[in-house]
């Protein structure tokens, strides 16, 4: 899990259902992981996909400017332009502040 | 998937991790899940949760006070005991305001 991180920082949620068959969805996406992790404001992420496709990625930024520029990048463009055409049926991307956090840790699942 | 949303609204994010087993769980959340979907304020939720028990729900709602007001509410904290106590190794909650939306649907895939 995420570690803690100050508040207010960004947080983009991408509700996603994905289309059947890889269709080279996976390759892509370990090479926006890996670049993604790199780039500047980036604090983050948390993503969990089910057996019918159905997934919920969220990626935790400083501020809406570092997202901006995310935006702006060359293979994550080109990503979304292969996801609208070939790897998501549907898709809601929502841009968040977020202003509070609290976590839990149960003592015996350390 | 969710319904487009006027913003600014308000997200809980909850990011979980499951312990094995079901343990009254599954039962609760149904229960859970019909109380909170009449409650005032309350837009709708996305939830996945994957084999290994990694989950994450989002739930939407109207506004700060109206989060507030479910997080007094008896069988929502008579679920978070539980959920302490038994059914999640770890967990952690963000209380986010939805600056922007955006959404897609494939034409073919309607």
């Amino acid at each position: 899990m995420q570690k803690a991180l100050e508040t207010p920082y960004y947080a983009v949620i991408f509700t996603s259902q994905r289309t059947d068959g890889d269709q080279g969805y996976g390759e892509a996406a370990d090479n926006v992981v890996s670049i993604v992790s790199k780039f500047e404001g980036f604090l983050g992420a948390e993503s969990v996909r089910d057996s019918n496709g159905l997934g919920i990625t969220i990626s935790y930024w400083e501020s809406m400017a570092h997202i901006d520029k995310w935006r702006q990048n060359a293979v994550h463009s080109s990503a979304k332009s292969m996801g609208r055409e070939t790897w998501y049926s549907s898709y809601r991307i929502r841009i968040c502040e977020v202003k509070y956090e609290n976590s839990f840790q149960h003592p015996e699942h350390q």
